[in-house]
């Protein structure tokens, strides 16, 4: 699959690249539909957000440039993966003034596409670091470690809680668990990645079918007690929990719901 | 300066380098005295211990071969820096199985040394994460955005505190400070990196001067209150602390610390 290393193709990045040192960067897995990236506003939208928090100055209009110029060719669905990083370090964790940052772009054809999903409870924890909470960048050790924990293909990703006992994400996903009427998704202040498609569903797809959505702490008791539970994300759209194995409870999947993943299939093949 | 790549020059890593994509390894920064590793025994053991606390299989001898390989020809003192990777990743955080990690050596010359120093207390703060606690991986942001907090040289290093407020460890150094005739040093179980020349100093430059090492919980009280205090780290020893910068706070340097500063010289210059 082409790669685009600062735009030009290449398979290769410096050793001294702060991404690979440090894991000084940040980056966006995008579903993209032939040219188009169905939800680039929110990924554009948080890439900035993320690389103002993190000081990184990248101007978002070559990245466009890159993306136009990679999918130029495509004309089928697949994903688009983005990193972009403080550039070289001359030594120590002091940026360089100079420091250009790095892009790596590439394209990956789309993973298999998940029907209603049985998912587990992860042993490990989330640390709690307000300061980095939301963003998506290049520290995912803890992700890494709880994606070790299971080699079952039939569940489809690991819920997280963070060291407080709160219940997260997924390891790949974002939460969203309802009650009666009420739906909602846990606060991603303290820990987490606030996903583009949690955006969206938050935004857009709840909103346009009469719900609105409440942000706050979950705990484990809350979401075993919940009557609908589903995990998103920007590649694989809503995925409905139909199982969480151990402990042990299933769920059934509203018209609601369903109406919601219709909606995200719409996005993508408007 | 020379670079090996899995045991051979090179100056590039793949982009699906789990490093790079989600710092997905460990590093040692190393001191050299020409061939030699003064504190290898120390680098080895935390370096097997970190492995085997992520579950990345690399052969130590390999690795033995690759640095003495590199040191071959050095005459003089240097710092080598091993990278050790899980390898490479064929799409998001579920490692292959038949993953090979990756291996990357380099030599850079001595920093400049310092002598007594002035430190800061840096704002950004560690979080708890007990399962990655003392090692040294790759995931390093928090030490990234609290270096970049100045831009004084004559600030040689930022203490950092943990999201409970207790006293870490400095952004490139452990902690010992003195109240008394007893020396302590922060307990890391909760965050920070256990370092090398940390370990060598509590279990054979402190002790070699009749000294015991306490480890436990430290305020920033208790550092205002303590009578003296260095950081250290494996590439320039043990630095004297004499100025804390904001809040301001000055410490002389007792005979005792000028002892392990010599026992450190010994050390090198065997």
């Amino acid at each position: 699959m082409p790669v685009l290393v600062n735009g030009s193709p290449a398979a290769h990045i410096s050793v001294h690249d702060r991404g690979f040192l440090y894991g000084d960067g940040v980056f966006e897995t995008m579903r993209h539909a032939g040219s188009r990236i169905p939800l680039w506003s929110y990924h554009r939208s948080r890439l900035e957000s993320a690389l103002a928090r993190l000081g990184i100055a990248c101007d978002i209009a070559v990245i466009e440039s890159d993306i136009a110029s990679l999918l130029s060719q495509e004309s089928g669905h697949g994903v688009i993966r983005l990193v972009v990083t403080r550039g070289e370090s001359k030594s120590g964790y002091a940026p360089s003034i100079d420091a250009v940052p790095h892009r790596v772009l590439e394209t990956r054809p789309l993973p298999a596409m998940f029907g209603d999903i049985t998912v587990r409870v992860c042993d490990w924890r989330l640390p709690v670091q307000p300061a980095l909470a939301g963003i998506k960048h290049l520290n995912r050790l803890d992700q890494v470690m709880a994606r070790r924990e299971w080699d079952d293909a039939t569940i489809a990703d690991g819920l997280m809680l963070d060291v407080t006992g709160a219940v997260i994400e997924g390891t790949m996903s974002n939460l969203f668990l309802r009650k009666g009427d009420e739906w909602l998704t846990p606060d991603l202040s303290r820990c987490g990645v606030a996903g583009v498609m949690r955006s969206w569903v938050m935004n857009e797809g709840l909103p346009a079918l009469g719900c609105d959505v409440d942000v706050r702490d979950v705990t484990l008791t809350q979401l075993l007690h919940a009557d609908e539970v589903f995990l998103c994300n920007s590649v694989r759209g809503v995925m409905p929990v139909t199982r969480l194995q151990s402990p042990g409870k299933t769920w059934a999947v509203s018209d609601q719901v369903r109406a919601l993943q219709s909606s995200v299939g719409k996005l993508w093949h408007a």
